[in-house]
């Protein structure tokens, strides 16, 4: 039995049992009880009136380092995922690709003193051998990111090699993140585009279109179903590859959905509007409320497993310097993932819990941090944070903390506010005043370096 | 905070985040924390290799108390619940009914000194007033009994009064457990089958038939569609019946399968050969393994929402000393339902969780008790059983505490024990002796007490 | 081979097939043939323009005949039939019900004289014995009418009785029309709107609730679905009625979906505004066009299998001269039913085979008349209808030959009109007036006379 | 009207209403009546205890002609159609491709006078140019062959070319028969099987595998969903490719499933034991009775939409001449394919009603030639085939027509002989003997050349 170094009072612990009003007690920066008991610790912490919710975590974001620190590093993106609540990122970046068991251990060393918070680091489905795949699990990526596409200057991933990728791995629980757009749809209307001279945001949608979506996912949905690899579909844009997804699963394969608040928040009109500012892909589908209303219920009926930011931030300026064609794609995210989805919450769109499960305890599962990360159990990492329901708070791209500077939701007032973000004990951000340094946060080897 | 009366240390806390290695704290009847902290206690249980289970919740028995104590009565049946590590059970008897507020206050009252374990009441549907139904519910009883057949003494319930009975109740939350089988049926069938003066085990399966079950189950299961009503459909003995229930679910009908385990081992042969031994209705419908592994399946995946004994003993001399027509219904249940179901969860029909949400948290959340009761939460009752997973023991009717002293599944050899049940912090049963005397066991409101 | 008395050139005949543009040759009341060959006829009849369609088949009528002449007789009703297109009505009247083989041949004995198109004839399940049922149906009923509730006079029919009789007629094909609305909730509204004293309209839709319909439908579904009981549901009224009806045949029940105008066409609103002349029931529910397009919807894809007129009529005066709760039920509808489904299929609801299908060739299927009726083979009656698709003609109360002088429909205009119908080869009506007296039209024994 | 050149008279006409026992009337080798007149005709064929069933429609059928006339020829594949009682086939080579509109014409004009029967032209989705696709479609190519791997020669279509055609050819009711198997997997499974220096049969199943079938399928459907065009999935090889199609179906996909008589009869194991004789794509992957069973099942039940042969021989010399990666993919199938359905529909497996939908009426209507082709009816042409129910025969090589001389069924005794073949009013085949020269049979444009 351990000393007591911290115990939350009085707050609303969040559970997927419910609500338990009680104290959280942590030690050596582990939770080590919750309920009401009469110990001395060495600090006590006040959360009369506030959630004591499970750190967040954000498996989908991209920090840029190293690759291109103009757009951002992990001192400033996890500094600003610490305000945010964010406790665990999962990252990787196109810029600089993790193939390799070496490259990933080496980019795990650059990091151990520019995190922080805690980060596990994905590799990138390697254009050279299906051996690297399988050494690169084993050395603790979190998941292995494929493209179907040839996009961001990453390489296509063929069906077949993805296949015996699965095979090769069979019986190791490796987890797949597809980005998935048919790369013969998005070449060709690239290239019918390109050949009209066409230059505004009207191109992104024709250019990115739901068609190819739709087929990638389908395509990569049947060899998941047939080889068993377990699939999470990023950035799901649309309710109809959600239903695709759903019914792979009814089929028995073991495939997820994930979305980003861009698909439950922005319409395809502003892409036309608002050009490079609204470049991502796949792009921005909804064509009213009821559009958004469709994704929303699917997340609250649990056929979207969980929403990530998919942080892909750029400068204005470098939004700005080229053509739509050549604008960097992605969008700022990790500043207010969880503002929108907290304010979802609290005005009554999802529920509380359902926000503990969409932002913190499915991806923990999903990708082996489960119940380290997710959850509030003894014996869990003491990472929390309290946030007031009652709070209001506007976005503003002054407070925005990555080093894009701005935000596609700035303007928009929302309920609740982070007070106070905790990683394993240590109070690392409070008031979206970031406290800890960089090298606060650790290296979190996924499970196929645990045996998993 | 308070003094801890009570630690249970090392054992493994089953809650539906997973299994959590750490100590139960208890103090004044509730946990107050579960964790790993050094903290006095009055007594320290070591549980070292033992499961620590919430206290088992057993929604269906009859326990015949006031009525017919030659059969049953409070003290036996909640000994013997709580040698089972039954710590509530929700009790109704045919032979004594409560129509009205007034009788359900003065059955909780003279059972104040006659239970070993918390208990709550159901009511009869009342023949005589809608109002009665509304006021009894409004004086706590936890569900409200409705037969759609005559049987037992127990007047049927037609439509049209169980109809207005959801209107009159609306917006209260009030739960129907319904007896389906359809009156016109079987009271033909058992016009046909006296004239051809059948008498032996053989007139029980034509007497009360599958297709009885299901009209009653589809017919109730539209009212509470269009009315709101929330349905548990008792002792549903067929995999059919779970599926029309499942289709009104899918209809957005708030009803819930309940089954037993005569559903899960008993086959129809059974009844043929023990006559009166296996009279009880719906009876036993299994002509195959496969027929039951059909019923294990839909228990595994959630479609049935718990288990109940239905516990409604009688003695062999009982059994014995009447024709298969006046020989009573039912069979004794509440020795016997945990110690099959752990020896599924120990032995891989369902998991352990499984086996916790079925006999303990899924009851307590459709009958309102949650988390009071089926969880071990800070704030939760102290009610826990210690399960050894290695022991093995056979089933025997000398073990049998209810005063039937037998039962049918005599013979069958158990893995897993129940070494030792708590009522809110004090030991009421040691490997299978009750050491608490009757008025251990208090009386639980239900829901419409509590302005639920 | 045989002389050729009749051929009809030039129009088109629609068959199942799809449109064909030829002869339909005819010889001793049967077609001959159909195509283009040079034979000589005793007759021609130029069908340029028009089309040639089944003779149209109503199986839902009440003549009330012998009964209550002053609501409508044979000779009446059968000329309205034979103006509309219709060649056979499937006829049952509540006033004077059939229960017994010989009186189902007494009442055809009666009426050999009294028709001007073909007719079959329905029974009433007996209420005295299920020996009667077995042996009407063995008589020539064409199919079993089952009230599940007692309305016009008829005792509802138990659960029991209808299953008793399902399984005394297994393997005989018998078919059962039932009347579907719960006796316990109809006859307790009815108690509780009379003790209101409530006496407008509005009390027909709170009396004969859509609740007691999917209730009886539901119930009289599983009987159907565990003994094979071949079922059609009288007039469903609501989408939910049919979605039940649906599910039951996914579960291999052998039931069928009948509907009439008065559920495609009218809306609740109307019930309460002219109380007793949209007094009928099931009652007409539709609060919108979009109800009523879900009730088109069902009929376009097959979910509805045919429609009837359900005529049951009343003059003026016999609806006007007692209190709503007296007033007869019923609406006219043998002289406006093809009217205004040929409107829909002229302007676009219905496709003309889908017509075809709806108003002869499937309830001839489903009542064992195919293809002697129901379609225009080589072999078939040679019972057709002329239709000319491009005229226009209001439906006015003065051209209802029906002694009910009246129809809901009246002032709607229609595109197509009737230009003459055939029976047996011989002209019975041509511009709605009627040529063939009473006794033109034949008694048509059911499937169980021929060993069906 | 016209003079009646043929009579058949006395045989059951099989058409979708059932049968029909009358005589076809034929005059300048249309159909001009059905039924039973007094006309004087030129001929009078007794068809007393036959069938009269449309003439048979092989809607998939290589006659390599032009291309490479070793393996076959139009006037030999004719023949053997003829003989077997198919007056129509749809036919493509891959050995000399269609692409251009000139291309089509120069290749109808070189046939005229090389085709025992009636035939269309299929064109190959052009590697060239999207316009060549839409113009050889306007030109009267029956349908679009789209290969999704490069096999045969031929090249593989990628998604966004068909895309594209599909958007041109868009409100123009193309309709394109896949070939669907991933190229990335099968390619890369060759690559492999090479490297490993596998050379037996057990090469087929790993090379084609079941998932390169189910991913082409799923990309395509996705296609056709999104952009509306008609596709027919041909050789649907497992029940697991009919079902994606039909969820695509319920999706709004206007898809279609072709299988043919190896999907039905032959095993996987066969393909391992004979290597070269058995290798076609997609290979048979039956593994027992219960797997041809589950495709015999989506037969009756529709959701395969019509059988073809996919008629694609070699001689035995050829089969053997060469190692199994280099040996000709294809077996014979233009001679036996009607003999083994029409053994299905005698022997119980599907009805006569079903057969004539399968391998004439649903060809004919999804390629637009129906009611012309694939019906009896005043209007058809006269292609008619007479089979004799009694009989029985053995199918043996010695009476194969096709060049190649052997069949993977000779030695199968079936139910049912064709008797005589009629095109258009002249009897072009009879007891399996050829009495119609090359020239007999005629060019069908396609529905693109017609304005369709
Ligand atoms: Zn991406
Ligand atoms: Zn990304
Ligand atoms: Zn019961
Ligand atoms: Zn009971
Ligand atoms: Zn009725
Ligand atoms: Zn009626
Ligand atoms: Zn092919
Ligand atoms: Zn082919």
């Amino acid at each position: 039995m351990s000393n007591i170094d911290l115990v939350v009072k009085g707050g609303k612990i969040a559970t997927s049992h419910g609500i338990i009003e009680g104290n959280l007690y942590v030690s050596s920066g582990r939770v080590v009880a919750i309920g009401r008991l009469d110990v001395p610790a060495a600090e006590v912490v006040d959360a009369d009136g506030l959630f004591v919710l499970p750190g967040f975590i954000d498996s989908h974001v991209h920090f840029m380092d190293p690759g291109d620190l103009s757009r951002e590093d992990f001192p400033t993106g996890s500094a600003a995922a610490a305000a945010a609540g964010v406790t665990t990122v999962i990252e990787h970046s196109h810029v600089y690709q993790i193939h390799t068991a070496e490259q990933l251990v080496e980019k795990a060393e650059y990091l151990a003193n520019r995190s922080v918070v805690d980060f596990g680091l994905a590799a990138h489905f390697s254009p050279h051998s299906v051996d690297d795949v399988v050494n690169v699990w084993a050395a603790g990526a979190t998941f292995i990111k494929v493209f179907t596409c040839t996009t961001h200057g990453v390489q296509a991933v063929e069906t077949a090699r993805l296949a015996e990728a699965m095979k090769r791995l069979a019986g190791r629980d490796a987890v797949y993140l597809v980005h998935g757009e048919d790369e013969s749809l998005t070449e060709h209307a690239e290239r019918v585009l390109k050949a009209r001279s066409q230059a505004d945001g009207g191109v992104i949608p024709q250019w990115r279109s739901l068609l190819a979506e739709q087929v990638a996912v389908a395509s990569v949905g049947m060899v998941s179903r047939a080889l068993g690899g377990r699939v999470v579909f990023a950035h799901c844009s649309h309710p109809s590859v959600v239903e695709i997804i759903s019914t792979l699963r009814n089929w028995g394969a073991k495939v997820w959905a994930e979305t980003c608040p861009q698909y439950l928040y922005l319409f395809e009109d502003e892409v036309r509007q608002f050009g490079a500012f609204r470049k991502f892909t796949p792009p921005a589908r909804a064509q009213s409320e009821a559009d958004l209303g469709a994704m929303w219920q699917l997340l609250r009926d649990g056929q979207i497993a969980y929403v990530a930011s998919d942080h892909a931030p750029s400068t204005r300026e470098q939004k700005e310097s080229a053509s739509i064609w050549e604008a960097p794609f992605g969008l700022p995210g990790i500043d207010t993932t969880s503002a929108l989805l907290l304010d979802a919450a609290l005005t009554g769109r999802i529920s509380i819990l359902r926000f503990v499960e969409l932002y913190s305890r499915e991806p923990a599962r999903i990708y082996g941090l489960y119940p380290r990360k997710g959850a509030l159990l003894p014996g869990s990492d003491a990472d929390f944070v309290l946030v007031d329901p009652s709070a209001r708070r506007v976005i503003r791209d002054e407070t925005i903390l990555s080093k894009a500077k701005w935000s596609p939701f700035s303007g928009k007032e929302v309920q609740g506010a982070v007070v106070a973000t905790y990683l394993r004990g240590k109070k690392v951000a409070e008031n979206r005043e970031v406290l800890a340094p960089p090298g606060s946060g650790r290296f979190l080897p996924g499970p196929g370096a645990r045996g998993g």
